[in-house]
């Protein structure tokens, strides 16, 4: 468009000229009010929804967090498997590291002195049998306990099983009933830094205004203690919405929540832990297969003629997950005029639609 | 602008006058054409691209979830070390708790009976010796196995090397073959409960559709059963593209990716588990230091005589992480005016541009 | 407005008619100036800030991890509780399964040959007594060590103590000091593989153009080795500010932060692993409560005689958490729309004002 030293003038005039809509100012005070009133709504939209409930001007980080739990408590239990016996944090707690996840055991199938040898199977329809026929050397029954031998013996004086090569004699967990009452009392602390890298802010759930003293005789209660970081189990449990000795029998999954959502503007320095708790499994669902939660582990022996032992644990008990989610926001440039340029140029559409309704009905009306 | 009482009728004037662009209509077929060309893609990216792949009015949530897993199986072998042991889920899967990650022993090297005692390195370049002189007490080799005594003994009878003091005798580890095939006939089942704590939304992989009778006795396959939570270690193995037999010698990281993204508007309710499965270890890389997965655990035992043996095994199998991600979405206010203003606004400069261009040559037609 | 099909060439008319604001060309220098300078800023916003430093105009995902690791070395004790004793890794990393927490044993108290019995409480102001009727049978003290016999026994010459059925004898764990300074040169190689799901992209820590010998011989350093995957221990808690041997005593949990921050376009194309650490719990804080990090766990043995006997070790030492974060970034076209949509509508908003400030003077004086 602009060719050469000679037209430079113009070349200077196009890129310097400003050019303006032109515009109608119309008097009309009803025109004048909807017009006003969407101006209204843009900013009552801006201020109220997008600043204040949503924060829509906050840049946003995820938390990164750090779990340290530590169990306190005592059980004593007295059954005809094991006879008299106490129980300290280092048996009941599996695993006993006192990660973001820890179980505590409540109830318990022992099965003790099992060796590998050779013993009948558990009498069910697919185990019985009637002679040596009914037993396939070398099949595995993934419902059973081992690998059969091909023998069908005496599993007791009315019932012949197939024998099986296994750790023998087998698990028979019938009776259940929580073995470990105790438990509910048990306390655990759980100690959870958290960092939000893009802000380099690092918080703690032990708050700053609480001292040495207050921890060591404190309880979490989410009225009198909502900071305290020491939880009773039975309290867990019960805020839930579960009965701790019911979930003590069949097991279960107990998710301790907590919350660090975090405005970090200078203006509002909110950046404290929420606590909740739900539990993670079903409890009664119509289609649950392995209701609860359990799984076994083996302590191994050796007998003095070196043949290796076990004793076997069917452990039954509560895990409780401790997670921890938020999301941190502090106010960023870029969010801010996403959001409050959109919202605008939105509801600038809107309003340049009215005014083109009512624009047409006037130039209608000069015709 | 407006002061005093006195001028009040022009402020109010102000306030209410409507001020709208003086625009002018074009009769022109070609230039409407492009002009509500612009506005139909306006409309197409908005409705097309924005609405129904991005789904952009949606706000999002990250996924929270838990994860238990139970593996059923048997395995039978038959070493020189161990000699004939059947092997049930209490001693094959480590650890037991049935956590969100698992590992299924699938091979081993076993050194029973080892005490703190002192006996000759292994031979390799930096442990032989032809005399004391050759050894320097206390020395701790990184790549050896303990701390050297400073003697040279007979490791062979061809072989000196230095003497150190350490669980002895020393694990060997030369021969590898994939000691429990059977373990590909395993079975995991997978219980996840998740939820996006934004929107109250909790879901389990066990659909609700699904009854107990079905769970006893189904098994995942992609085709036939896709919602089936139970899965043969083989299948889920071959699904990531690796041959079990061959992953079972020197172990491996096989990950089970749940993607739980979810739309949550009432019309479209889609919020189903969808299963992956991928090797998160490289195979056989250029540069590859320990290929495959092991680790070494112990069993310690204590002779009648008080004294501290162990069992050492070397664990090489494959450790099954269950990885659970996705976003659940759901229709929101201000993403909806985000995402439709910035589109309008940036297309409406685009027609804008368009506009000025056809009226700028209008305007030189016409002078 | 348009019925019929009489009036159909005036539907047409309505559809395709051009509509554009009639404008103003302004040739003056100042304003010209203003305006441009205003349309600059929108230039230098959108290109400098949107762009390059926010690059706003990338869709991102969040990085899924698999991490594993394995620590090499050795350290030799000699204490009265266990006697000369040379540790491995089976022992002193616990659990063993090299996940992406593990942690390294550098102190304990050794409680060895507890049984299943009865003893007098460790003597404290709670539990001393001068008779029978200061002990309450089956009470138990939530921070003693088991469960109130009704009986006061010698604790020592001078002092009585409520007997208690418990693990006996107690755990005396006043005298700490760092019993494997030798962990301090422990390494531990970090294997850690990523994905973006969303783009589809994997990447591992071991970066191509690393070989196996490098591998077998590097040590992780900040400016010589910056990539080797190789980490010395005491070189990882200086780096996190702290000293190892101080560190060692107490416990404590440490973070190594890996930063997997990718921008994905192929122009770019820069996706490494970038490491960091830093202390996770708090080392003096005033509120602290059980400062540094510790466990108990036991071994288990029986003796010849059936009875159950363990060794119970309260650990103290350091967690190591590899923790993996980082957003994936690629070009995708709805942020980029929504950035500079919002952006320009945001500017275009500001200029606008100009505008009208200045059409509104400009009006004035013509009139």
């Amino acid at each position: 468009m602009c060719k050469t030293a000679g037209s430079c003038q113009g070349c200077l005039h196009y890129v310097f000229d400003y050019e303006t809509p032109k515009t109608l100012v119309i008097p009309n005070i009803r025109v004048g009010c909807v017009f006003r009133f969407t101006q209204l709504l843009v900013v009552l939209y801006v201020v109220g929804y997008v600043c204040v409930v949503q924060k829509a001007y906050q840049d946003t980080d995820s938390v990164i967090s750090t779990v340290t739990t530590k169990v306190k408590g005592f059980a004593f239990t007295n059954t005809s498997d094991i006879g008299p016996h106490l129980w300290d944090v280092a048996e009941y707690v599996i695993p006993p590291q006192g990660d973001h996840s820890f179980f505590v055991l409540t109830n318990m199938v022992v099965t003790p002195e099992q060796t590998q040898s050779r013993c009948p199977e558990l009498p069910n329809p697919s185990t019985t049998c009637v002679d040596d026929c009914d037993c396939i050397e070398g099949h595995s029954d993934p419902r059973g306990n081992g690998i059969q031998t091909g023998l069908c013996e005496n599993y007791s004086t009315t019932v012949k099983t197939c024998e099986v090569l296994s750790w023998c004699p087998h698990e028979v967990d019938t009776k259940l009933r929580a073995l470990m009452s105790a438990a509910e009392n048990f306390t655990v602390l759980i100690k959870n830094s958290i960092t939000y890298p893009k802000f380099n802010v690092h918080r703690r759930n032990i708050l700053p205004h609480i001292n040495s003293s207050y921890l060591k005789m404190c309880e979490f209660n989410r009225t009198s203690d909502p900071d305290c970081p020491i939880f009773r189990l039975k309290h867990i449990v019960a805020e839930a919405g579960e009965d701790f000795q019911d979930m003590a029998v069949k097991g279960g999954i107990l998710g301790i929540l907590i919350d660090w959502s975090c405005d970090l503007d200078w203006w509002a320095k909110k950046c404290f832990p929420k606590y909740s708790f739900r539990r993670l499994d079903n409890k009664h669902p119509v289609n649950n297969v392995a209701p609860g939660y359990n799984f076994r582990f083996a302590k191994y022996y050796k007998k003095p003629d070196g043949e290796e032992t076990r004793m076997l644990i069917k452990a039954f008990g509560i895990r409780f997950n401790v997670i921890v989610f938020g999301t941190g926001g502090k106010f960023a440039i870029v969010p801010t005029i996403v959001n409050l340029g959109a919202a605008l140029s939105f509801l600038s559409l809107v309003s340049r639609n009215i005014e083109s309704c009512i624009q047409k009905r006037n130039n209608t009306g000069n015709l």
